[in-house]
């Protein structure tokens, strides 16, 4: 197999895999799940989010996780930023790479974020144009690109389209993202034959909702792809599919990858104990197959 | 992407799902499973296991669950067979399709069937012999075929002599088994690579444990494979991974290649309904991530 020498896990459980989560998890728990996934490996870890408190009240202490996280020179962290108000929060406590974030239809557009794709842009342009004058690294991220809840089956040079309008904003990455686990390798395969924007910079970012994330990730990695988005133990859920399975599960990807010779540096066993840590603080079992396999034959 | 036009899903729920359920499925619940099966549009179905009951109670009510079954010319229905005794018991019930088993590795061999792969091999040997004779078609499993719970990594190399041995035998099929689902992309293209039997006539058997299973029956489909194995709701578990999922699931299967353009020809909510069936049988619901994101979206 032609697979890309090494892989780079984004690790986005702390924001999108507890955000989808209930139970709410207090600063000090939050900060002992970053520092056990960045103890385990994970090289660029998307912390938290400086949205509206109203809007996802589980990351409303993203100042406090961020102050009281350990610097650490070889770990990048990053957070949401919805608007220049986020940014200047964001700015504030010391955050050196942001994420903005639209979607590839207008339907599930104006239900996440209240705006048009155009309106997201132009929110969006200003804020882009700050960071990078202050040396911030900006990440891309297009929702639902594969498939909407509201829309249905998203064309992929509509979705592409998106992603490259996101892109001229000057984003340094962008991430493609799977949201409700709908997409199957022949679609990861269309949206990425299409793409314009260097495969290096580009992250893909799959839901297991429908157990077709791995068979994706590795069609993006036949394809050149290297960067995934993943969440420990495989935490998140899926807002649109309830008791569904949701983000990728870090642990997967790793024992999936590592097995192939595509080197991530994540020691399986240090992420299934991050993983477990963050179990404990939600008060529920990570769902995650290759957690639950190390698990059962450990215990 | 380069996949077969058409996929064959064999369905083996009822044999290697059910056996690894505690609670015993009566009769009748079993003939409405295999008989809601067949409607969805499965043409394989391996319905039970003429092994001892001692081995597994759950199947020792194969005889009555074969004469219960509506005789349907389009749908092919199997079962196990350890040794000539169970050769004669499928036979008296008209089947006409069997399953012989051995293993990759001398220690799950032992394990399993309580013989050496070349014990295994010298009792199939008439077994075959006289199926053949009579105009049955003969399936030969090779479990753990990527790694073994007793003697961890299998060589590929080792797997494939055993399964050409297992065809030489005259099988009319060879299933390539991931008993315990630790195998990756790069490990199937080993062992397809290496595979002297023709691809038309071999059927790869994932188990989800890790949630490779997807992204392993890509790897083979892009190789030419276009027959699996898999379990209907994703029953099964992992007798040795407790807690652990097990077989991939039929509706995963169905939905992601149906979405890349394979054909399968079966019908996803009607496969669903067959799973929901075994799951009320079973008292448990069934663990497919695409059976629950259908429930999720229907309920």
């Amino acid at each position: 197999m032609n697979l890309p020498p090494a892989i780079t896990l984004i690790e986005v459980g702390p924001r999108d895999g507890l955000q989808n989560e209930r139970e709410i998890v207090p600063v000090e728990g939050k900060v002992a799940f970053v520092e056990a996934l960045a103890d385990a490996g994970l090289r660029e870890i998307e912390v938290s989010s400086f949205v509206s408190p109203k809007w996802v009240p589980q990351l409303s202490d993203a100042a406090e996780v961020f102050a009281r996280l350990k610097p650490r020179p070889d770990v990048a962290y990053s957070a949401l930023v919805p608007n220049m108000k986020g940014l200047e929060r964001a700015l504030a406590c010391g955050v050196r790479r942001i994420a903005v974030f639209t979607a590839a239809t207008e339907g599930f557009c104006r239900r996440n974020i209240n705006m048009t794709v155009d309106g997201s842009l132009d929110v969006f342009r200003p804020v882009v144009a700050e960071a990078k004058k202050q040396g911030v690294f900006v990440r891309g991220y297009v929702s639902v690109v594969f498939g909407c809840p509201y829309e249905g089956a998203v064309d992929p040079a509509k979705a592409v389209a998106v992603a490259h309008r996101l892109a001229d904003l000057g984003c340094d990455e962008l991430s493609l993202g799977d949201t409700i686990g709908v997409a199957v390798p022949a679609g990861v395969e269309a949206v990425l034959s299409l793409l314009k924007f260097p495969v290096a910079q580009t992250a893909m970012h799959f839901h297991d909702t429908r157990g077709t994330a791995l068979a994706n990730a590795f069609q993006a990695a036949i394809m050149g792809c290297s960067r995934f988005d993943a969440s420990a133990g495989g935490f998140g859920g899926c807002p649109y599919a309830p008791g569904a399975a949701g983000n990728v599960a870090t642990e997967d990807l790793v024992y999936a990858f590592e097995g192939c010779g595509s080197k991530t540096g994540v020691d399986l066993h240090r992420l299934a104990a991050a993983s477990r840590l963050a179990g404990v603080a939600l008060r529920k079992e990570p769902p995650g197959r290759m957690y639950r396999a190390l698990k059962s034959a450990t215990c």
